[in-house]
């Protein structure tokens, strides 16, 4: 077989790209502000029918697909048109490896075929970084995804091009996977919501990933929209297709409405019971991210529910745990896919991924995973121990899902507050809070790091360069609870006008 | 420190052993007969009283106490009389292993202490195999534990001591683990009732085992018991303590009432609906399974129940990928284990744990993780399958959990009846058939074997020595649907008149 370089199955690619877009919906002269949300408006090429569609949620497109009152081809159609416009500001299983490129399943995931029997239209597939373990969205195929809401800023990752697609609304409702953060990262840099549901409640067969096989922090699937119901919708449709019945991974558990009525009676008797946290020991979030939970803290109390302070458990130990597991096989699989192509590594990657690191023995895997149980049953444990001093149930726990607002480009360092509860596998819905003020946020004086990596994080922040940035916090509940962590999200969006 | 030969370790602990028992319940003679199914009734040590409430089931036990007709101290009294008994006939954590004589855990683990609070009495510990991995029950401390039927028959293994103990009704209810049978094959041997819940149901955290940190196929733990309503009440009371509060690998699932009402409903309108098979197309099991299983399809049948032929799909595949698991470490953990005081390793294990095999690679692993997948996946397509075919639910699947009726001493060879459930995951309850019958059950003439296994197995087969040992079958059920399987394990066996 003659061998290609791997620049020109890049070059082939990009120009398939180009090609799929029709020269109608050709953007002519590319735009050189920073900000390009309002770029479809103008651009001429969306029709007022097509803004309005593509401005509707996705519990609102069934209504009015439901009631005829809108074709699914129109609405495909105006979205088909939005996504052209912002892929030319920024489709196959390509997980972001060159040698990927070209590979196409020849099945549908189990995810995609309970989506299309719900009824769900495909109709374009978003970037992601090399290798799906960084929260930057770089490759060597399409470049850089950047964040519509500032060329400047990351649009996340690894779901990255998926939150800019909707972000942008050249979709309603898209999917992601997790296992460090790779759905509420790409949802809080977006101002979207984002939900990673716990292991086995959603099925992942058939789907392409990194690593496959690896079990001992699951990567799991989940959706990215523009609201909590939307958020609903999305699971609720899957479960009714009852995937345990095709991924036997999946947990046999509908929908519980049950559980969404407790936190709901909660709400109107008595109020919920919220434990937040600013920091994990470890890195200090950037003061937009503080000033963020203390506008929920404040907002929660003025509305009459009940605020405690959680103490989150020896989470330095806890993402210490999980970046073992991350780079357990010495990132063989990792690099093998990238050697296939000879592509170069993205710089981001080696943060999560160092090839330098030994590949664990089978032994060592079995003591990780013991550790990772002990580390968890022991966060269920102050869990608890926090309710018996409190003499109540404690329905959420709020903290950060990263330490910075939408981050400049290749400054993402710490994966630690979304990663934990990989680690811990808790139900964790990300909601948009505020965006960053330079004239609230003020530069910290006199900041005493904890650690190298808390003074190379807080070191980033410039109120200037993070003016307007989305601002983020995740709803976290036990293992499971999706239900009632949606609810309490609701809650919460619904009471910051979200 | 002074090196002490495993030998002395054992002496002190027979001692230890005999010690605890209290001169007065002393035997004099042991009995010379096979079978000591009746020694506690005539042996004089247990009164009338004693003879009563031992004979009581665990649910009738639960009534009585608790409405005052029953004293929970001439309970616990009664019970250790006829477990002291039972004793001489045949306490601390030691995994059948010499090193760990005099190791005792600390802290309770979570079913022990969710347990007590629902109110149970602990009062004695049953001998497990070395290593806890095979299905008979001999080990270098309290020797080999015999079936109280028939001394020439096993009690199962590896909670074997907890099936003959139950069995002779020193105790009424028993806590097994099973990675590859060990719930299910000591209630096969002792005519009595045992489920593997699937992972997750019940609480494993803090209970000693071999293998630990081995997530690959996780061990579960179950109870066996004279009925199902007794297995039904254990799990309902465990349950009931929300285990998942306190172990993270328990699913939030409470007792699910209404999955009960689901089988319940069928049998009483339009009847269930059953498939069954003979053989998993290795080995073939000896004429008292056969017969058991027929015995179960007539029953069934003249119920007015439905029964189909369910086509094992390709178990030697299955079993050959779990046996690998059982290895992966080269059984590096085990013999550690063995080596730390110098005792010999028992004959049976070798089958399973050859330590001649090589330790497999973290890439390796996840491979056999992501054929377990796989296989789980394709599975549930054949279950699909059948039900599109037939146009209706399949509720559960009966086959066979041993390929003999209890065995002789050194003959089990063949875990693949019962460790495909274990790879699979599937919830499945032992219940018990009839008895093997030399009348009935002659010897297979112009046997073809399908492999070395099978022609070994079928060999053993000896109607005369076989004769009256216990015969089972086990229902199964796909993953997590416990109250499902234990609905249909209970309506069968009122049919079979159990």
């Amino acid at each position: 077989m003659a061998s290609v370089s791997w620049q020109s199955i890049v070059a082939e690619k990009k120009a398939s790209i180009e090609n799929s877009i029709p020269n109608d919906w050709k953007i002519e002269n590319a735009p050189s502000e920073d900000n390009l949300m309002d770029f479809p408006e103008r651009c001429g090429i969306l029709s007022p029918f097509d803004l309005e569609i593509t401005s509707l949620s996705a519990t609102e497109l069934v209504d009015r697909l439901a009631t005829g009152n809108l074709k699914a081809v129109d609405v495909t159609l105006s979205f088909c048109k939005r996504a052209a416009v912002a892929q030319q500001l920024g489709t196959e299983t390509s997980m972001g490896y060159v040698a990927w490129v070209g590979k196409r399943d020849e099945t549908d995931s189990v995810l995609v075929q309970l989506l299309r029997q719900a009824g769900a239209i495909f109709y374009v597939k978003t970037s992601v970084p090399q290798t799906l373990m960084v929260c930057e969205t770089v490759n060597n195929i399409i470049g850089r995804t950047v964040n519509p809401r500032n060329k400047n800023w990351s649009c996340g990752g690894s779901s990255g091009g998926e939150g800019a697609m909707i972000g942008i609304r050249g979709s309603v409702i898209g999917v992601g996977t997790d296992i460090g953060g790779s759905i509420r990262i790409p949802a809080a840099f977006n101002f979207l919501f984002g939900i990673r549901p716990s292991h086995g409640r959603l099925p992942y067969a058939g789907m392409a990933n990194s690593m496959e096989g690896q079990e001992t922090v699951h990567s799991v699937v989940g959706p990215i929209a523009h609201s909590i119901p939307d958020l609903k919708l999305f699971i609720k449709s899957v479960l009714e297709e009852e995937p345990w019945k095709f991924d036997s991974k999946v947990i046999p558990l509908p929908w519980r409405q049950n559980e969404e009525e407790v936190i709901k009676s909660k709400i109107t008797y008595g109020g919920l019971n919220i434990a937040t946290y600013h920091h994990d020991s470890v890195v200090l979030p950037h003061p937009p991210i503080l000033r963020g939970i203390d506008l929920v803290r404040s907002t929660l109390e003025k509305n009459g529910h009940n605020v405690f302070s959680w103490i989150p458990h020896e989470h330095e130990l806890g993402v210490k745990l999980i970046n073992k597991i991350y780079a357990a096989d010495g990132c063989t699989d990792v690099y093998k896919n990238i050697h296939a192509s000879g592509e170069p590594a993205i710089s981001n990657i080696k943060d999560l991924l160092n090839p330098d690191l030994p590949k664990a023995d089978v032994n060592e895997i079995w003591d990780v995973q013991l550790q990772k149980w002990h580390y968890q049953c022991a966060y269920l444990d102050k869990w608890r121990e926090l309710e018996e001093k409190m003499g109540r149930e404690i329905d959420a726990i709020i903290g950060p899902i990263s330490p910075t607002a939408a981050i400049r480009h290749d400054q993402f360092r710490y994966y630690g507050y979304a990663s934990i509860f990989n680690l811990l596998d808790f139900s964790s819905v990300v909601i948009p809070v505020t965006f960053a003020d330079k004239e609230k946020d003020l530069k910290k004086s006199n900041f005493q790091p904890m650690g190298k990596i808390d003074a190379e994080v807080q070191a980033e922040y410039d109120p200037e360069a993070y003016h307007g940035a989305p601002v983020a916090v995740q709803v976290v509940g036990r293992r499971l609870s999706e239900e009632r962590v949606l609810a309490i999200a609701e809650e919460i969006s619904r009471l910051l006008g979200r």
